[in-house]
């Protein structure tokens, strides 16, 4: 591992807030939406336009047609899958997917297909159409509807490839065991992992992400019909994060443990730091991942009224740093720098196993990864209390930058908070061009 | 019962869409802002000013500061209680709760009056402060933080009491069997009912409604920590709607089925149709709860898988509506009257046992409810299926109302989709005056 991050310097850290604005899409929605009505947008964005069933006789107008918020496609094609360093949207439905006994690789290979084109259209705001819904019962309608006359609303698709795909109990099911990453084996067991099968791995995983949850189920609905008689799935988690990402001061989400997350958190606009600790390089071993990266995805319940019953005081030190405002116990603002040596009143300003030192960078060789977790509240359990916590998701260009920062948090004084119920980790193959789909350079 | 709707000829539902356009507010929430930036509005509206926490030193500034929309303030106080006929928000966090053995009267009253001074805080955009969270732990911080800095969204908190609050087992618990109204009973049995106690029932009922899930899950996660003690939450369910309540063009959201759901509904804004079929009138008995009205609460699960393998033919048959613009079979436009005469190739157009014949008004003697339902995903089952479906809640003035229509869907086509898996009655007092607390009507 040579995560050593050369901009990670105190400085560096510390401009961490003017980074992040100077970072951002120069444009609001807004202002795009007034250029691209001027023909001089350089992004695609607005709601595509035209009827959303060619054969409806009467198009219905659009929704929110004079809305002040233009909604956002982010297009699937490119060099990179979309959904890792775009901006976060407001919700999430993951779903991992087991493939069914049986299937063979033109199983994997169509299945890898359809997806792609039922991704390309439904994250342009349109609906699925029959080619890609071969699965279903011919007779059924192509799209299941309930996101019909929505916008896309900055829906995207992330698709990973699981190390059982590759491997299961030593059998070759697809005939690709020998283009496996080296890398990509299932996690190890953590300190307090409280792992269950039904919320763990999956032959495929895949984020949907929008900034409509009904938009992002209607995506994991179909994408499970589409894969009828090919695969199943075997978890799903919805999760909710408010963004501010229209906002000209945007503010890190909070988590429900009230503290704000992600304040040192990798800017997905902030291509040098990506391609250096997400990125799987022109170089990478095997050379079909090159421009892929790995997804770790962690579902970390909250033993909420515990949690609740801390005084403030207590809490800031487990995390240590201020509820409020965010900012380190050794002063400043947010996104100031933590001061690891400082003290007060002859004590650790930032208690040894507080979270911010265990997780940091500069406690971790240097280590970082890009976050995109969202909150979840799955109800209430039998005694009233919220089943509630975070699906932690995090990409990396190797899985050994989340298990050094995972070991890291061994001593953490958050743990007795949180329970790690579920694990996964998946290789997420590069973008397809348009046309093409994910998985291609791996399948041929 | 006497729910005959002198409005419901066929030319007023014809009229519903001119209507529905008119009933709306007048003003955008960006010309609200407008107006409310230069003084004139008459809505409470905008972000509350002011730091969040009122020892901060250095105040953050708002998010979304410079946002183009700007955050609904729906105020807690008024003479119905807000969350009925307010337009809908999008996302919903419902919570049943139960009082605990040996709670008294004071317990009961103290609830209430807390609860009230929290949400009258928390809706707008306030953290919840000392007096209120008596319930925790004292050296426990007064809010749990994780909506610090967001704005109020939409909150609203509508509070409902159960029939056993009144009385159960023959047990007189808080010496208010007396004020029971006599309509307040269990629901009966429905042919289909798959009820689950742990998805039924409550003493308490709490719908929390927002534009933001996070606001909404923050609102009842501080409900059950001041209710320490005292409450406890026996079953709660998050949902989202995608509401257009904002555009030009109001659109009906969609329900999991794909097909507009609440096209013939009620709207909250046309009060001379809520006073008629929602609101207790003032001749009430008990007058406690004049300025009130009935909450109904049912966890509809839909059978997704078998229901997307139908085709369109056969889904729009069964409701009884064209699945993309919602338009009766009998023809015409989403809000024309559908023609249960009508016939084509000498069958009928909209069959005998269709979901929107049984349900309608004019079948059922003008009956009529006003529907605040929301989707839901509680992940997937260990088959790999969507759990799915509508959080259905309705407010009538009179349980009979919902009974009548239930009944009525006996013969549904659509009932072999769906399955009730949770069912709950709430009387909803009227609402607070400035200062009081909802429920005083009943508990002095």
């Amino acid at each position: 591992m040579s995560e050593l991050d050369p901009d990670l310097t105190e400085a560096a850290v510390a401009d961490h807030q003017r980074e992040a604005v100077a970072a951002r899409p120069p444009l609001s929605r807004r202002a795009l939406l007034g250029a691209a009505v001027a023909g001089t947008a350089g992004l695609v964005v607005g709601r595509v336009a035209g009827p959303l069933i060619p054969s409806s006789p009467t198009p219905t107008p659009g929704p929110k047609a004079s809305s002040l918020v233009a909604p956002a496609v982010t297009p699937f094609f490119g060099v990179h899958q979309a959904g890792v360093s775009t901006p976060l949207q407001d919700h999430l439905h993951f779903a991992a997917f087991d493939m069914l006994e049986g299937a063979r690789r033109d199983d994997l290979v169509n299945l890898l297909r359809d997806w792609s084109a039922a991704a390309a259209r439904m994250t342009q705001g349109l609906p699925v159409s029959l080619p890609e819904s071969r699965g279903s019962d011919p007779d059924a309608s192509a799209d299941t509807g309930e996101s019909l006359g929505l916008p896309a609303s900055g829906l995207t698709i992330t698709i990973g490839l699981g190390p059982r795909l590759f491997e299961s109990d030593g059998v070759d099911r697809y005939d690709i065991a020998a283009a496996r990453p080296p890398e990509l084996e299932p996690l190890p067991r953590f300190d307090g992992d409280a792992l269950s099968e039904v919320l763990s791995d999956g032959d495929l995983g895949v984020q949907v992400c929008a900034d409509d949850p009904q938009v992002a189920v209607h995506a994991v609905r179909n994408l499970s019909r589409i894969a009828i008689g090919r695969a199943a799935i075997r978890w799903s988690q919805m999760g909710f994060m408010h963004t501010t990402k229209d906002s000209a001061i945007p503010q890190t989400p909070r988590n429900l443990l009230g503290f704000k997350d992600g304040s040192n958190n990798i800017l997905g606009a902030n291509e040098a730091v990506v391609d250096q600790h997400v990125w799987l390089p022109p170089t990478s071993i095997p050379a079909w991942a090159a421009g892929g990266t790995y997804m770790v995805v962690r579902k970390i319940a909250m033993v909420i009224d515990a949690w609740d019953r801390q005084p403030m005081a207590k809490q800031q030190a487990i995390i240590g740093r201020t509820k409020e405002t965010g900012a380190p116990l050794s002063g400043g603002e947010e996104f100031t720098a933590p001061d690891f040596e400082a003290r007060v009143d002859g004590m650790d300003a930032i208690d040894h196993a507080a979270h911010v030192r265990l997780a940091h960078p500069s406690s971790n060789g240097g280590t970082r990864i890009l976050r995109r977790g969202y909150n979840y509240v799955d109800g209430t359990d039998a005694y009233g209390r919220l089943e509630a916590g975070l699906l932690f998701i995090s990409y990396q260009r190797s899985p050994g930058q989340f298990i050094t920062l995972q070991r890291a948090l061994r001593a953490d004084l958050l743990n007795p908070f949180i329970a790690h119920l579920g694990s996964a980790i998946f290789v997420v193959p590069p973008g397809a061009p348009e046309g093409g789909f994910v998985g291609k350079t791996l399948l041929g």
